[in-house]
């Protein structure tokens, strides 16, 4: 089943119209919502990133945030999703197709789930990782359908047979092409701030705490590449891939090759976070 | 009717999928092809650009050249398309989501007609404009789906009451939100390179030649925005839009504030190139 506005339908009968604004323009704005245990991970928190993504493109939210908890909730349940995600997304909907927002356009949102294991082998490993030009818009920070510039990074990186490219602007580090990235150096945590230049990751959030919690000092500061080649530690997160650590950057070893000692603190936290989370239904 | 891939079917009838990647991603390429006295004016240039658009994001041409050439006649035939336009897009077609290209997924081409008057008051009269930031990715050139950098500075535009938004990088003008800009300085013509920044539109290109036909020099550079506010004559030009003359920039007034003596010129060009259309037709 899927969630059509406030319907459950099939996914045989889940059409878009050629014109839907979603199609003809990327004129829509998504999240990605991970399930452990059929429970939501941060369900709040990616609502509040959705509802903000459309306001900030003057989308209309085509249904109450109640309704929508709960028809997510229901959607995991229907389609029995233990581990995976829901993906969901608001278009502006279909309208004769301007430039200009239409006069009358009723958005569209669409939400089916997904399963997924965790990635086991990457958290325990880490994953290699090319450098790319960050050539995306200026607000990187609404999670649009506008996708291709993450869409081309990605996909030269698994050319390369590497799972991530990380972005950068001139010689900063912004992000990953669907991650945000850290860097440990003399025991400090560095991320990009979280401005127009990157996604403020709902998985950033959780790890910034997390580090906090610590007593490991987090300073949000726009950091190199060389910086970045000779930290002692780095590490992606993201909704789907967690906290991965990072052991090579283009053909540059991070560290000692292996997942770092604040990595695997952070992760241990992470787990922790999850389990609470598989307490919760049993 | 409108055209899918190699087959015409009722509008009624033409769905796309909800994991459609230009639907969840923006990952595809489009044209509007113009369409006087039933016929397509400057099909191959639009149709090349449409390859070249393709090319550069690694998208798979879903039908041949001849035929897709033999079925957009038909199809402005079928619906007795007398003026109007062609849309035209080819996304990268229905795969489960992932940001690397899927391993398989079979491109969707889709194109419709739409009745269109020329736009004879803005011809005659001029625009007003508003300047805005150009927050757009770095591959403009690209015919692209993620368009919403274009969306939010055409509405800004529309809720000025002003028809279009004139783009800035900085302090140089690039182009508008859906046409490029043109700027009459001592009688030298002024438009920005095409390179990554803009897309090298193809009513720019008849400009440029009809400009270097009547012996205007025309210099390919990138203008601040102070030069165009002090322009003798600004136009802009599009597929729809034609040759349209600029009249005001936010309150700033271009010339004497009405269509100049070289736009009215390159305009009288291009009124000639269509009225021999028509002939070809009768």
């Amino acid at each position: 089943m899927i969630l059509y506005n406030n319907q459950f339908i099939e996914r045989e009968d889940a059409w878009i119209d050629i014109e839907d604004r979603g199609y003809q323009f990327g004129d829509g704005v998504y999240e990605v919502i991970r399930v452990y245990h059929g429970q939501c991970f941060a369900m709040d928190e990616h609502l509040d990133r959705l509802k903000r993504s459309a306001r900030e493109i003057k989308l209309e939210w085509p249904v109450s945030r109640k309704e929508l908890e709960e028809n997510i909730r229901q959607l995991i349940q229907k389609n029995q999703l233990n581990n995976g995600i829901v993906y969901l997304q608001i278009t502006r909907g279909p309208a004769k197709r301007t430039h200009q927002f239409p006069m009358q356009a009723k958005s569209v949102l669409t939400a089916y789930t997904s399963e997924m294991d965790r990635p086991h082998n990457n958290l325990q490993n880490g994953i290699n990782t090319i450098l790319a030009d960050d050539i995306r818009w200026l607000r990187c920070d609404i999670k649009s359908l506008n996708l291709l510039g993450n869409v081309l990074a990605k996909e030269e990186a698994h050319h390369q047979q590497c799972y991530e490219a990380i972005l950068h602007r001139q010689d900063i580090v912004t992000e990953g092409s669907s991650s945000n990235v850290f860097i440990v150096r003399n025991g400090k945590l560095y991320t990009h701030p979280a401005n127009h230049f990157i996604l403020n990751g709902i998985t950033r959030r959780y790890v910034i705490r997390y580090a906090k919690e610590a007593k490991i000092e987090v300073i949000e500061k726009a950091v190199p590449i060389e910086e970045m080649m000779q930290a002692d530690e780095v590490f992606i997160t993201s909704t789907t891939s967690e906290i991965s650590p990072v052991v090579k950057v283009d053909h540059n070893v991070i560290g000692e090759g292996r997942p770092g000692a604040v990595t695997t603190l952070l992760q241990k936290k992470f787990e922790e976070e999850i389990s609470q989370l598989a307490s919760r239904v049993s």
